[in-house]
């Protein structure tokens, strides 16, 4: 298989983090036989300060050419105070509308050697293997109206029949290739927008007989993922709803630093990128934990171009390395030995080069 | 000090609760030598039942003459497919907007005996001790216009200035009587309402250089709840932001069911009400935990009725009493004894009492 990927590396530790997935990615093509051609642009602050547009014409152009796009991460104290326009997230945004990825994949999933950093007990936290899809392009992120009033602000909640339709249908269509559960997640007490959302999922349903669903106000979901994350499968949500739900199930596990996401439309193009941020404080130190650009390189590798074993070989070999009692600074713990992000990387390939 | 509140029972384990409660508001009457007036109401479930009304005007009436409110609990299966106007939430709504219940605090301590039915750590959950003061009255919540379009839905998120002042008002003086630290949370990279939020605040500061102010954006509140609870003192924030971390934050010290809330204005009056729902499934048994509505009425004694004292003699009772190892059935514990609402109830009166 031939495939093109715009790389984006962006702001603090994207670069480090970014250079690791893409020596994974290779080491992969090596293996199974595929040929990736990287291409590289800019998004967020650096794009900002070579180009003074988070995402510069150049940028969209490379990424319309090629068939995944890879993303560190975006932002830093230095772009913090620039007008709206010009701040590093605006490139996220404009670039997720502009590609119409309208579906956030974030699998939450417990590496059984990291649970002890998690906050949650290990009863609580073990079994978890959830998929929150949140819809992406829409909701009260691009409503309008959106402005200034004579005496206050507005913002605007907008959804149309439609764009509801293909989001719920890409997580029936998870569910049933998952473990066969949907909770669709609104607050259809108090929100219109909601009652449309629960009205198409009960239309839907009808087409997926095997999928079982339930509905859940938000305000719930976000007790029962912390109580009871185990019973979760696929979680679907609106943008809003699920920027919140999303990152407040990173948590489960012990570590952001090991999340990957993926936001995708209707074929197989999609953006990939660590659910983490770009951790300005610790850029360029070469400790960044690569795991989560890794682990998004295997969701680009399944989703984007159907390779499933490749995926699942990625997968295995991060987790063997956590097993062997290798981690990052960010994971440190007794008995752990802590490599740099080069080190580290450098045992994840050797797990795939040793597997042939 | 004389009294008149109205009492609402609601539905599910609502009664069984207030009773408690109100059982426990006329032994610190007697103790302290206060008189507490009460007289009931409808609202919910049973005011649908009653008078085809959430909110009867009778129950608007006499919450008019009164100096606060106790209120149940609200909801239950048989109302959940009336239409909309005819939910019992929307008594809920209709209440706090009716009497311009702006402010909705609600704390979050940890109690020791408790902590083991927590899904977070002990070390994690320990030292919590924070209130969330959520906007009750204004944002996504009533925001105009709010419909269904030719091809989808929409709702309106609006603030005005002088909304969000008060609010942010409010959090600012309880933060100074707490412990001085004040988090405001938004989605300012996103939103023009948060925009104004945060406008508000930077503004608000300058008047209480004794409080320590920080910014920060929900999705990562949702996560910082749960590694981190014990970083918050006050946390202020609009409505809908508010629905979802108040009900996250519930979870952090183990039970649902030891949880109070206030909502109030300007003035002193107010409305009580436990955080939890009103569990129809044990309604009726005379198993319910009174703990949160109890606590409910501590929170009247000390916002509305500015009886600190008798507060903190409640709080005290309550806290003894599990101490003793006594529980209702959803805190059933090794080595605990498990009582009836009445029974639990008698334990903290008995402990009011003997402290004479
Ligand atoms: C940076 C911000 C605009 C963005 C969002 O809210 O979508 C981020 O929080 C995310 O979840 O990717
Ligand atoms: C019942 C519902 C409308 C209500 C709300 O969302 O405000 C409830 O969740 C609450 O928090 O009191």
């Amino acid at each position: 298989m031939e495939k093109k990927i715009t790389v984006l590396p962006g702001d603090g530790i994207g670069p480090e983090v970014v250079a690791s997935a893409v020596r994974v990615l290779q080491v992969i093509g090596k293996r199974f036989n595929h040929t990736f051609h990287l291409g590289y642009a800019t998004i967020g602050g650096a794009a900002i300060d070579q180009h003074n547009n988070p995402l510069p014409d150049e940028t969209i152009e490379l990424c319309e050419s090629s068939d995944a796009i890879l993303l560190g991460a975006v932002g830093g104290p230095k772009w913090d105070n620039n007008p709206p326009e010009l701040r590093p997230e605006k490139g996220l945004l404009r670039i997720r509308k502009h590609f119409d990825l309208f579906a956030n994949l974030r699998p939450v999933k417990a590496f059984p050697s990291l649970l002890e950093a998690s906050p949650l007990k290990r009863e609580v936290a073990e079994n978890v293997d959830l998929m929150i899809v949140r819809e992406l392009t829409g909701g009260v992120y691009f409503g309008e109206p959106r402005m200034r009033t004579e005496n206050g602000a507005i913002d605007t909640t907008v959804y149309s029949t439609a764009e509801v339709e293909r989001i719920v249908e890409n997580a029936f269509e998870l569910a049933r290739l998952r473990g066969g559960k949907l909770c669709s997640v609104d607050k259809a007490n108090v929100l219109e927008t909601s009652r449309l959302w629960r009205e198409v999922v009960e239309a839907k349903k009808k087409e997926y007989p095997d999928v079982q669903v339930e509905h859940n106000l938000v305000d719930s979901v976000a007790m029962k993922l912390i109580t009871n994350p185990g019973h979760y499968d696929v979680v679907v949500t609106e943008n809003m709803f699920g920027d919140i739900l999303s990152d407040e199930a990173s948590v489960i596990t012990g570590s952001l630093g090991v999340l990957p996401s993926a936001s995708i439309r209707g074929d197989n193009f999609g953006l990939y990128e660590p659910v983490h941020g770009s951790a300005p404080e610790i850029a360029g130190q070469g400790v960044a934990n690569p795991a989560a650009t890794i682990l998004s390189v295997a969701m680009m590798l399944q989703y984007s171009f159907g390779l499933k074993e490749e995926a699942a070989e990625i997968e295995r070999a991060v987790s063997a390395v956590f097993d062997d009692g290798y981690f990052t600074a960010d994971l440190a713990r007794d008995g752990g030995r802590i490599l740099s992000t080069n080190e580290w990387t450098d045992k994840v390939i050797n797990e795939i080069d040793t597997s042939f």
